[in-house]
């Protein structure tokens, strides 16, 4: 039974909930999966969390993710299925779970990620001929691809949301709401979720961070980073 | 053994890991974990859930949470306690709960909450004479609890830091962490989480969304927020 989407707005009759797939593996980014998860399940959508086994996924903090199915079992049809990032570079290579994306692709409304997710949607295809986003470190290996990179927070390229790099993930939820559920919903659950952000200091992207902070950030995670350029690397060799 | 803290910046050494305790109970809400959780991590700090018991927590969302550690065999000092929002009417009328954080409170460097926690912390006292901030929807119940309210985003008076609702718990946390290790740290980690928000919509507080919006929202929410108006009054009538 598909469940129904409460009516937030009263003026808006309830309708069957919009279906998500987010895909999930171990080393996955906590928050690119919680952001747009709390976003969506705000907004009225039935998100499950998909992966290889239900056995409990490894994320970038000390904190698990337990998966609701398998890529086996789960539904032949979503609305939107969503790629989060992370440690990518293994779901890059993985030919079952590049399968699963292209097949729900071709029913999908939406095909989706955040952060560098998008590697993944490029490894499966899914992305030639599409201009997407990814995290700000991972951009160059998106263009290896032979992607277009868009250094958009959001970029939206026909049926392709992809969104930038952990915290574009509340971004890219609101954009989604508002392109499936309308602009109503989306403000509704932005108020819910004070998306009101005054960060403290703004180095949140390279080009407000400057030369310096960027370097060192290269430099200091060149362990995290390097396996997805290697990835792709081999990808491009075969 | 206590884990060191990885020296992000090469210029500053390794430090014993600052420790974060951040307690979980049914109800809470899922991004006013993780997005703290998150920062806190890639700052290097060592972060726990504590929950009354192991058995796993339900959120907002349909995730749950598997908390580390229970409150009886946490360690009795942390350097930071923490406690998020959500559906926080049975924390704040529970008395093992709020020993808990009293006890805490007593060594902790840093009694902390993000969005209506700080209804929790009021709850056991913690908040008494000190200045603070709450989720927008929750400000009026935690003025009856006697503490002066901020509107901040974050909000910090000597050792209470508190922020605003759920997405503030990412500038709550980037606060912390220059707090307590430097700014230096918190623009990188900034760096690192891509945080240069670019919301699409601008309601992220009732001043932004305006009247009707805010109207609405408190309307269709009473059954959420009631609840814990209902747990203020029942305390104050004690």
């Amino acid at each position: 039974m598909i469940e129904q989407r409460p009516a937030l707005i009263p003026d808006k009759p309830a309708m069957p909930a919009v279906t998500v797939g987010i895909l999930v593996f171990d080393g996955v980014t906590l928050l690119d999966v919680i952001g747009p998860h709390t976003v969506f399940t705000l907004a009225g959508m039935h998100v499950q969390l998909i992966a290889e086994t239900l056995t409990s996924i490894s994320t970038d903090t000390s904190l698990r993710l337990t998966p609701d199915v398998t890529i086996d079992q789960s539904p032949q049809h979503v609305d939107i299925i969503c790629v989060p990032g992370g440690g990518v570079s293994d779901a890059m290579s993985n030919t079952e779970l590049c399968d699963f994306l292209r097949a729900r692709a071709t029913t999908a409304r939406y095909v989706t990620s955040v952060c560098s997710g998008a590697l993944v949607l490029a490894a499966a295809g899914l992305l030639d001929g599409y201009r997407a986003a990814t995290h700000w470190a991972t951009r160059e290996v998106l263009k290896s691809l032979g992607v277009e990179v868009s250094t958009e927070r959001v970029c939206m390229d026909r049926n392709r949301i992809t969104g930038g790099g952990i915290t574009a993930g509340i971004d890219f939820g609101l954009t989604v709401v508002a392109e499936v559920l309308g602009r109503d919903i989306a403000e509704f659950v932005q108020l819910g979720m004070e998306y009101d952000p005054q960060p403290p200091f703004d180095t949140g992207s390279p080009e407000k961070a400057g030369t310096d902070l960027t370097n060192l950030f290269t430099t200091v995670t060149k362990p995290v980073f390097q396996p997805l350029a290697d990835a792709a690397a081999r990808l491009l060799a075969q």
